[in-house]
């Protein structure tokens, strides 16, 4: 039930992301649907190809059709009160990319997969919806470029499975490492931390 | 047989809409064969992973990639013929999404999926082959921004499933929404009709 | 063992022309990883969704994941260095696309498909790991315009299908495939052999 509601308020947070870069790039009703709906599944869809799960997740949830509906259609309506919840947007998708990372870990386990692998399927549920996202939108994907957020999946990740090593419950492991990605995530934006950029000086 | 005709029409059309974007490009010729290729198969193949048909559909279809072939060396030689025959193109192209629209939906039947999730697939097996050609070519995907091309694909689709509570026979419902799909977009495109542009005014 | 160690010379100078143009756009270190890791692993991920080999190798191929990630952080740390290894690593990308087209090949033969689709999927293989790192960068890929390089490819594969006609070794015939494709690339870079570019006239 608790990570039934995380869940929805994250997709919810996804989902309006992709509606501002969609509004951004001045797209029509279609387009900002779909950019919001890629935005929201687009991870999870992703992992469950490389995993080879059949049919893909959002094939078989009406419900996060719907939500996703919804939300696109306020977030058109009340564009320019969303400033105002900005800062409860930031805390939905940060709790959101927690939540993701741990389901695309346990994806991962469930097909027998090595940590690191799983690791990297829950960095990716939880950060290349925004990756399809930017793409569509003609744009490369912010997180290559200064959002300090894979980082933090895939530091939430080893502390997950360091935690399994002990004589520690599951569920407690997998809060944890949700809690530590959040906060991780809320102090490197706090602090501004990010990764350093790479200029390239070979001619 | 019918739809084996245009079957082969709408490939010819897709795969077209598909040279003219890469010539505007300055492609070579193996880029201008792919970015055909990815408009005419690319939406069945999405289609086909979503669902996870294996392989995908044109793996087995040796006629479609030769079709395809045949077409992209034609239209490189007589380019500027093409527009005498541009009504006749666009008929073919109409065709070929209401076919494929419903094509989608009968693999979303086949696969036990909701009616909901069906439609989704026909507009994706519809729209997605340009919207891959529109990516491969570093533009914003058209249907994103003016052309009222997968709402006409939805309509037709409710069309389908509305007819289909009634007792009626399958053929006639799936050319009716075929035919629904048809007469929509010549109107949508006769009367310039077009989705609302959404511009961000947050800041 | 041979071939392993074609391998992973391929994989390392496709990772290096992904972090070559990673940090001609300027990205951070992880988007360098990702458009490395994308670059050596791409075209096989897309080659085994399309057939639908589950899960896509490099889930289970921790090996890759570790020489890309090691490759990386020395290409970044030595990219001054990068331009006196110009030539290794041409040489090692061009035997890397000719045991990948194989490879791709080989995989499609498993997969009871026709000689035509074997040669396409070994084409993507070898190509499309580029593909995606152009589009990841924001870029039409560069194999649409210039580089004469899935052409070699196509050849290459002919080549093989045409030898096993004949009562020959299969080992022999796929080395003299891979062998055709790296003289073919040698002498198309050599004396600048590039496909005609098509400009659209039509208005």
């Amino acid at each position: 039930m608790f990570y039934f509601i995380i869940d929805i308020l994250g997709t919810i947070a996804f989902a309006i992301s992709g509606v501002l870069v969609a509004m951004d790039k001045r797209l029509d009703v279609f387009g900002v649907l779909i950019i919001a709906f890629v935005t929201a599944v687009g991870g999870g869809t992703l992992r469950d190809l490389l995993i080879g799960i059949k049919p893909v997740g959002w094939l078989n949830a009406p419900m996060h059709l719907m939500i996703i509906v919804v939300t696109v259609l306020l977030a058109i309506i009340f564009v320019k009160q969303l400033k105002y919840v900005r800062k409860s947007l930031f805390l939905f998708d940060t709790i959101g990319i927690g939540l993701y990372t741990m389901v695309g870990i346990e994806k991962g386990l469930a097909a027998d997969l090595s940590p690191v692998m799983c690791i990297a399927l829950g960095t990716i549920t939880a950060c290349f919806g925004g990756v399809i996202r930017d793409i569509l939108c003609n744009e490369i994907p912010v997180i290559f470029r200064k959002e300090i957020y894979a980082t933090v999946c895939i530091l939430g990740g080893l502390v997950y499975f360091l935690l399994i090593q002990f004589p520690i419950e599951n569920t407690i492991a997998y809060s944890m490492a949700i809690v530590t990605i959040i906060i991780m995530r809320v102090l490197a934006v706090q602090f501004k931390i990010s990764l350093p950029n790479i200029y390239r000086e070979i001619t």
